[in-house]
């Protein structure tokens, strides 16, 4: 099932979206009455979750959904636009992009990673599905783009053992981890170049935990102006969910809303020689299957 | 002016202290119903601000002051117990420390600091001025303390001068920085390691900005079971605080509410030989001149 955070006639509203993807059915005309994604992610209740699933299937021309709308007829917004807490990322999380980002650094790369590398990404306000990507030509002189699998936390987790992390887990999206590699470098740790407004597109949708075969093992790709530059399944992540989950819910709560981008492949702009940075005009497009893409332009 | 979140009675409140710091006034007996500190933050006039610099004159004796309470029977809680965004920090900003850093870690250090460290702190939950710092005895081998001066962002903060930088800060608060160097250093990035629960005392106040003289030049100090270990002078940083907010928000509105951490001193458990690691049972003590202290057990 995918809910959507959108926008029609001026109105911003949560909806679950049909099984055909022509349609999306506000939660409010089932009786649920949320006014954003975090607030459902909190607190729908299964009973709640199965009528929306239900509601999904529903055929709007023989139904009487209220509010109901065409696809594409709205504009989606990022999931979810104002994240309580800073965005945990992961660094490195598979093999070839952490052979690619050594390259590009000019270290040296042995093949191992024994521990997983997290930071933080703050995020003002989510870039929305289709929205632009800030430049920042003042500052950055290498833009780059990272598709990564998103994991939205449900319900909180402390100290969970690996083998119950799926039941933390509200769903997912897909977030593109836009870095500017300057900023990263010269500030040693990489928050500042992470963090910049209008580097974090979210979306489409977030898709729900039960909708998708734990673990997830999705194809993973991103393109630019069309050329494929990533092209990866996320059963390929180095430490996957259950070890993150676990390893940082022994030290920190991680809060119901809390959102975790779980790193990205081999294929981002500095892996190429030369480096096929991002410049003002480029599409940049983020795909995850099973739960659809992203496209945004740099301005 | 110093401004304090408290709880008397089982009430939490927001309060100035009064001149000579026996007695607490909520604000509240001056008609500002504000229930957090971040909103005080947010959206404090003028005309609030002066009234209750006046009002921390008043003497509860021979004054109508509603509610008024003496400090001795309050609890004062972290000014800012849940920040909406993580803390901003900045790594290695006293010369002195960045050196017994470098020591510590058995790297080179040529003297030259020429990029700020910006990282940043998860807090879920700030640690009350004498609440208890968690010692996560599980995955941390050594714990350690770092007194910090935390800038406090009153107005959003968007490509400002150096200059101007002034006129964005609503206050300054006491910030412990405490850290799990294992953690920290066994994730290449410092995020993790700094942002357990428990890791974040903060307050005892926040002094507003008009009380110091900027730019701020304040005695720092920390202290362990008594035993005086950082001693330092904040106008000691490397890369003052017109530098961090101009650089910031060139690429990033820093929000009203945001909470820098402006680095450490010499004199952490680390920089000592060997080193001097926090254990269960000490007390940390961190003290700002005009601030005030807190004081924190390790359990």
């Amino acid at each position: 099932m995918k809910l959507v955070t959108y926008e029609v006639d001026r109105r911003k509203d949560i909806g679950v979206v049909s099984k055909d993807e022509m349609w999306i059915f506000p939660l409010r005309a089932f009786g649920m009455e949320y006014k954003e994604m975090l607030e459902v992610i909190k607190g729908l209740t299964q009973s709640e979750l199965d009528l929306l699933e239900h509601a999904s299937g529903l055929d709007p021309y023989n139904s009487n959904v209220i509010g109901a709308a065409m696809m594409k007829e709205v504009r989606l917004l990022a999931p979810i636009r104002t994240p309580e807490q800073d965005i945990i990322c992961l660094g490195l999380n598979y093999m070839e992009h952490a052979e690619e980002s050594a390259r590009f650094k000019k270290e040296d790369f042995d093949g191992k990673r024994p521990n997983a590398v997290y930071f933080s990404k703050r995020v003002n306000e989510a870039v929305d599905p289709y929205g632009e990507i800030l430049s920042h030509s003042d500052i950055v002189d290498s833009l780059d783009y990272e598709a990564e699998l998103g994991v939205i936390i449900g319900k909180d987790a402390k100290d969970v053992a690996p083998e119950q992390v799926k039941d933390h887990i509200f769903g997912y999206t897909i977030i593109n981890d836009v870095s500017a590699r300057n900023v990263q470098n010269a500030h040693k740790q990489w928050y500042f170049g992470k963090s910049l407004d209008g580097f974090t597109p979210m979306g489409p949708c977030i898709v729900t935990a039960g909708s998708i075969t734990y673990p997830p093992e999705l194809g993973i790709q991103s393109k630019v102006n069309g050329e494929l530059r990533q092209d990866s399944n996320t059963r390929l992540m180095i430490f996957n969910i259950d070890h993150i989950v676990s390893e940082l819910s022994k030290g920190m709560t991680l809060k119901a809303g809390t959102i975790i981008s779980t790193g990205t492949p081999k294929g981002v702009g500095m892996g190429f020689e030369p480096p096929k940075f991002l410049v003002a005009g480029d599409e940049v497009e983020c795909l995850i299957e099973g739960i659809g893409a992203i496209k945004n332009k740099v301005v």
